[in-house]
């Protein structure tokens, strides 16, 4: 039926063709093409297709393809364990720049994990295990070569502030670190399964610019936190000078390797001797007796087990999967983000759902070995970039350096004072706040810089819950909102060519007498093909107010241009009837440019295309209007 | 700066301008366009102009516009009460239309408001009082000429559920009662203020296709509930041949009615003769003493006043806020729905919000004068539509003879047996069932068939809220996943023309040799720029892999087709510049074709538009692929 149609179209068209005087085709017997009807999709063709591009739109299975069965174990194997493909080619040079990396990596974080521990309010001892099991798990299921894995201080606060809201930490020490774990277990159940049932794409709903002011808030939050600390040994006057002058000698550094990139190893290794040094300093001073606060213990040894420790039952059970699963989300994010930027600047692939898996199953085994949630740092993984990093080796590096110091030299981080900690835990998250994104985001989007801020000014006036909670709200939000008011714009003819393109971008284009054509920038849905079909209507009247006033023949054609209309649903056709209903009563035809190949499908099948006439719809707006201008009708 | 840059590749143009052979254009020196750069909008213009268009599309101060104040006072007089504008061209023949019309859905209206006010276990008189107060007030500010207001069953089931949820309607009937009338008011409430804050747009999430599911659903479980009723008389031998007889005379009018447009009357009075004829014979053969049950008692006299009765502190004040937000809602899709359908029928114009305005200031007048949530009723508007009704008239008929109903001859219903009422009620939900529509929406997309029978069995086998859930959750799901995963099309040249379209859908367009076409068919936004990137880079790929095995030259240009590019976000600019940078690195250069004026002044502020080279942006397909093809390099 349609190809009866379309060969009549097409005769209909010849007719017509040589009429348009503005017209500079060649005299070709093909010159106005029909449109495609492409041969009908059976259902299940069409939703396997969609499910596999939905699901799993990278094809991971591509390589396995035409192979031998061992072949396919071995490549199984390496599909889950990347190290067994990237160890083969692995050398002496790469291993000297993983070296310096981990090195430089694991002297960056021995503070640090001291420092974020306390802001989960857990003890130092379990920032150090969890950055010992985690980063060997991450080695060999991981395909970043860039990230360093460890405790996080966004991750950090929000479990604490998560974990507080339902436990004492300090009343029920015992209780308090067993939803940690049962937390940090589920972290990774949530990561993994994300992972395994490909629906990685759902931490895309995270908007970049919600990100952006998700971690400034946090780390807003997490420094006036530690200001506080920090300014709380003000009134030990004997102390102060030696932190402020270590935070000072520390700072500049810091600075000083932000403006000399040969000179990143300064801030990078400046936290580890700060600690050192103070931490010799109070010890032969004994200033932890004139009231600077120290941290006082940490245990040797390295990790215990604790997976008895986890609650497989009762309330808490559903506490932990419930803290589990936002932690889990916002650690993937952190994670994801990370693999994903360094990937692109040394341009190899990252399989994000694979990542997910390999981050889930280090959180499933570090809360069996007393860890809680490890996800990638920003900072550790610049510094490692930077340092030359080449595989994951740099992360076993790290975690056996943290190792030694597990097993060994715990004990000397008796003295270090806390408010060394908190000066380090300052000047790592203040990177976090990203200035130029914000600014960049203001340039480019108003609507994802309230986003943006919402988030902020949420975590920060708020809870990170909430700030989470208004972040994912305005970007989901903006998603329906364009949804809602699709753009449409009016077209015209740019002189010379046979391009028809928006008025308002192009001014030079010209109008056509006796047709309005009309562009509508969205697929059409039910959330909006009310408002496209009220839309139209109204430009249309506007158009006859304005041609009526000066005295302009009357528009006889409205043609859409369908091309930036996707898809249509039941309500689209709906409104698209009522539209043609309502043109017919003013006289006014309706015709359509360029519907795509589903959109065109749909059209058919709801009879829509035979109501206003096969002969309607057409491959371009130029055809459309060499048919319809008034002058091919007086021809005719 | 953009100026300068497009001066620039202006002249470029015009140097590579007559290379093509395969070019048709007229010899003219403006034969390549440039791409509109529009004047930059200040961000307050553009901030106004989409609050505008989101809140005030339909432009509703228009008429305004450069009008006296007298004038303006009369105008907003009638914006209010339209009533007032229409009442000076009202007329006799008008009248007759109407007084036919108004006599019908009185005759329909009175049976069906007894049988509701039973769905939502409330005594039968408001039901009808909810047939007197409501369609006045529509009356003098609706501007739908067709609805006919009043109870519904799908709401009254959907509030009496809800309200039972609560309190007990046998045990507390007067709280339960008081509950129903703050149900109601915050119902009025939330249905004027979505229309006064013009948010009317938000009922649109509400799809077409979960409508259709719900409304069977609804209409399935309140057939089956009132079966259960009209079953339960079988025992009772006496009576049951008259009703069953009653039963089928009705039945076979209502088809008779169906079949010829003329006879439309008689399913709209069948009900009402059969409650007169099986009241009547109840009261002379005393059938309730052999156990059939009857109405009983019904409170004769019109409205009592209930202002007094609404809750409005307590506990009992946010249930009826959350049962009257959800019904109030439900309420107002139907009655938009109906206004929609027969606006677009006869051709008139609706404005939605101004509708919302009036249903909900009715529903709060309705919860002061013992009245429950009123909307227009889907059977009775088809009925006062075939009638002939010409205004809203037909309402104040209406409700003048239901006033008359309560005033005198209520106490007549005592007898009416409650079979009857339910065959009634069953007769009119089973025409909520719209088969057709369910196999269009099967035909036409998959995905909104699911919503419909999501909806459809979360009715019948939960209940409705858990129907209700369902169908939003899934009708947001479809744009969410549609946001996600946009489609990606190669295109190809259609032989003999400068149009590139999608080689799928078009198998005879041939692709250009070392030029990969990609068009992006979405609005590149956080939610889905990292699959855009990575999916044309598995594009490039592909065609590499097909180029390498054919021994054909490789890609050496990735022309991105821009045109459904609708708008763009910070996170679509980052995934477009590590696109770049992969293509960089694998030779390949970056090209985009149409940008829209929204996405090239973002591309601008980016500055991605300057790292790409401003030159490497096109009008159109064709101008890229002159420029681009290797002949054109090869002559330069």
């Amino acid at each position: 039926m349609a190809h009866n149609a379309d060969k009549e179209l097409e005769t209909k068209e010849m007719a017509t063709r040589s009429l348009s005087s503005a017209q500079c085709q060649v005299q070709n017997s093909t010159y106005i093409h029909k449109v495609g009807v492409p041969p009908k999709q059976k259902f299940f063709n069409e939703f396997t297709s969609a499910v596999k591009e939905t699901f799993f739109a990278d094809d991971p299975l591509r390589h396995f393809k035409d192979q031998t069965k061992s072949r396919k174990i071995i490549l199984g194997m390496q599909a889950v364990f990347p190290i067994l493909e990237w160890a083969q080619s692995y050398n002496l040079s790469k291993f000297r720049g993983d070296l310096i990396a981990g090195l430089t990596i694991a002297s960056l974080c021995i503070p640090q994990d001291i420092g974020y521990s306390k802001l989960a309010n857990l003890q130092p001892q379990y920032g150090l295990y969890s950055s010992f099991v985690p980063p060997l798990i991450y080695a060999f299921m991981g395909s970043s070569r860039d990230i360093a894995i460890g405790p996080v201080a966004v991750v950090s606060l929000l479990l604490g502030t998560l974990l507080q809201n339902e436990i004492d930490p300090t009343k029920n020490a015992a209780e308090y670190l067993r939803l940690a774990f049962t937390a940090t277990f589920f972290a990774g159940i949530t990561q993994a399964a994300l992972g395994f049932l490909r629906l990685g794409f759902l931490i895309d709903f995270l908007s970049h610019a919600a990100v952006v002011g998700f971690m400034a808030g946090a780390a807003i939050t997490i420094a006036l936190q530690q200001l506080k600390g920090f300014l709380g040994i003000k009134k030990f006057t004997k102390k102060t000078d030696i932190i402020s002058v270590m935070h000072s000698v520390f700072g500049s550094a810091h600075h000083g390797g932000k403006k000399n990139k040969k000179l990143f190893w300064v801030p990078a290794i400046a936290p580890l001797i700060s600690v050192i040094l103070s931490t010799f300093f109070v010890f032969i001073t004994h200033a932890e007796k004139q009231g600077v606060q120290i941290v006082n213990h940490i245990e040797k040894g390295i990790n215990p087990v604790s997976v008895n420790q986890i609650y497989f039952t009762g309330d808490n059970l559903l506490k932990g999967f419930r803290i589990g699963v936002v932690t889990g989300v916002i650690a993937l994010t952190e994670a994801v983000a990370i693999g994903r930027t360094f990937a692109a600047m040394k341009d190899y692939q990252l399989d994000g759902n694979k990542e997910m898996v390999a981050i889930g199953v280090m959180n499933i085994v570090g809360s069996m070995t007393s860890c809680y949630v490890a996800t990638g740092s920003f900072s550790r993984s610049a510094v490692n970039y930077m340092s030359g990093c080449q595989t994951a080796v740099s992360n076993i590096v790290m975690s056996f350096i943290v190792f030694l110091t597990l097993k060994f030299i715990t004990p000397l981080f008796k003295y270090t004072p806390n408010a060394i900690l908190s000066s380090i835990i300052i000047s790592a998250v203040i990177g976090l706040i990203d200035f130029k994104a914000a600014i960049l985001i203001w340039k480019i989007d108003k609507f994802d810089f309230i986003a943006c801020m919402g988030a902020f000014f949420g975590v920060v006036f708020a809870s990170v819950e909430i700030g989470l909670l208004v972040a994912v709200s305005i970007s989901f939000a903006k998603i329906l909102l364009q949804v809602t008011r699709p753009r449409t714009a009016i077209l015209g003819r740019i002189p010379m060519t046979n391009v028809y393109r928006n008025i308002q971008q192009y001014p030079e284009a010209t109008k056509v007498p006796g047709v309005l054509i009309v562009r509508v920038d969205s697929a059409i849905y039910f959330s909006n093909s009310n408002y496209i079909k009220e839309r139209m209507l109204r430009w249309l009247t506007d158009e006859e107010e304005l041609l009526k006033a000066a005295y302009l023949p009357k528009i006889q054609f409205l043609i859409v241009e369908m091309s930036p209309v996707i898809d249509i649903d039941t309500s689209g056709i709906q409104a698209l009837e009522e539209l043609h209903q309502s043109l017919h009563k003013r006289d006014v035809r309706l015709v359509l440019a360029n519907p795509g190949q589903v959109v065109l499908d749909k059209l058919h099948t709801s009879n829509f295309a035979s109501l206003i006439g096969e002969d309607k719809i057409f491959l371009t707006v130029a055809d459309a209007v060499v048919t319809c201008s008034p002058k091919s009708e007086d021809e005719v």
